[in-house]
């Protein structure tokens, strides 16, 4: 991460959330970085490096309100966001369980929310240094790694959420050569996200939620700008959409 | 397209389209067909082999009394829905632009309802012959291939589409091993859908529907169960995700 001589600034987007919330603790401990806005539905008071605001991905004049208030420039914004079981859905084992409710549901949070948060925020990154701005997504949402089938509403609203990172992606390109969009694959966090799934993950490759943050925050140092538009995963590597 | 000695049973989702329409045309003009179910929001009359039927599948009610109309196995069902400029907006050009209602309008259209489609419709295909089902994507639908950006909404309803297919495909493998789910490009049609887009159009790409329609329906018949899951483009050419 390049930084100006008065220090890096940096937002999370869905700070509440497990990986969230570590990414928040994990910068707010980088000496690179002078300010984080934890931004989440249900903001924990500021303290120190830490400027805690509101936001609701759901909500548009919320995404709006959260961006606006953010006065410097952005070297990072990363958007944690994200849901697997909407209100008491269980993802979909077979066709015959999908309902248009909880699909609609999955794309509001997992594809449109961090749209409007790409559109509110990507006019916020730095110009002229580079910057990165950086969505969850899931190697589940790869349709060409798809061979299991099952979580349809999931998938699919990752896919499109790929699909809206890569234009983001294009767009900065235009405006902000030096700045970084990309998608990325957490792997399987020990979060209230994943705990129904947690038992068939081998336990090296369960990560608790301080470790993950690290792991993507690394991720995100060593990517370059012609790797902009495309989806890591924790390791580094490259998932094909 | 194998048909059992009383001859081959078709449905076209969409049918008032006008890849739709053509769709049941060309359909009821081949000799392997003896009924073609005509699916659409206004269904025209009946006539000859062409049995019309009101489906909207923005409506998961209307979707499955649609098929429980139907009373035969199906060797072919194509889902042939599809919005590009929902309700007076225009795809967008740049984030800024991105709408909540608008994404969902488009989600609504593009993915969940071809989704329910694929929920109603592929119990009815033929166990035990080979049969196929088609949904109507679209090559910007395509992560990938995606270089210039822009008609977010529309691109990632495609996308969260061809995830879709793809898992609907899986799941087809169980049930029905004899049984195709692709997504198929259609290219540039003469339709109200792709009017104002078409000034960039070669005039030897940009298709009738009555062309259209035929070329889909030779790629179909030419389709094995190993590219199930997969997206094609008119000419039969693999498109990645």
């Amino acid at each position: 991460m390049d930084t100006d001589n008065q220090g890096a600034h940096a937002a999370v987007i869905g700070a509440g959330g497990g990986i969230g919330g570590a990414l928040v603790a994990a910068l707010a401990a980088d000496d690179r970085f002078v300010r984080v806005h934890a931004l989440s539905r249900n903001p924990a008071p500021s303290s120190g490096r830490i400027a805690a605001g509101m936001i609701d991905v759901t909500d548009e004049a919320s995404i709006a309100a959260a961006a606006g208030r953010i006065t410097e420039p952005l070297d990072l914004v990363i958007i944690a966001t994200g849901t697997l079981h909407t209100e008491g859905a269980a993802p979909e084992r077979a066709l015959r369980e999908l309902e248009a409710a909880t699909m609609a549901r999955q794309f509001a949070v997992n594809t449109i929310g961090p749209a409007l948060a790409l559109k509110h925020f990507t006019p916020l990154l730095h110009r002229g240094e580079r910057s990165a701005i950086a969505a969850l997504s899931a190697r589940v949402g790869s349709i060409s790694d798809n061979r299991t089938g099952g979580w349809h509403s999931y998938r699919a609203s990752k896919a499109a959420l790929n699909m809206i990172v890569r234009c983001a992606a294009i767009e900065l390109g235009w405006s902000r050569p030096q700045a970084i969009c990309v998608a990325l694959h957490p792997g399987t966090v020990d979060t209230a996200l994943s705990r129904p799934f947690q038992a068939r993950v081998p336990a090296e490759r369960l990560f608790d939620a301080a470790r993950a943050a690290r792991q993507l925050l690394d991720v995100i140092d060593g990517l370059t700008v012609q790797q902009s538009g495309r989806i890591f995963a924790w390791d580094g590597q490259e998932i094909v959409p």
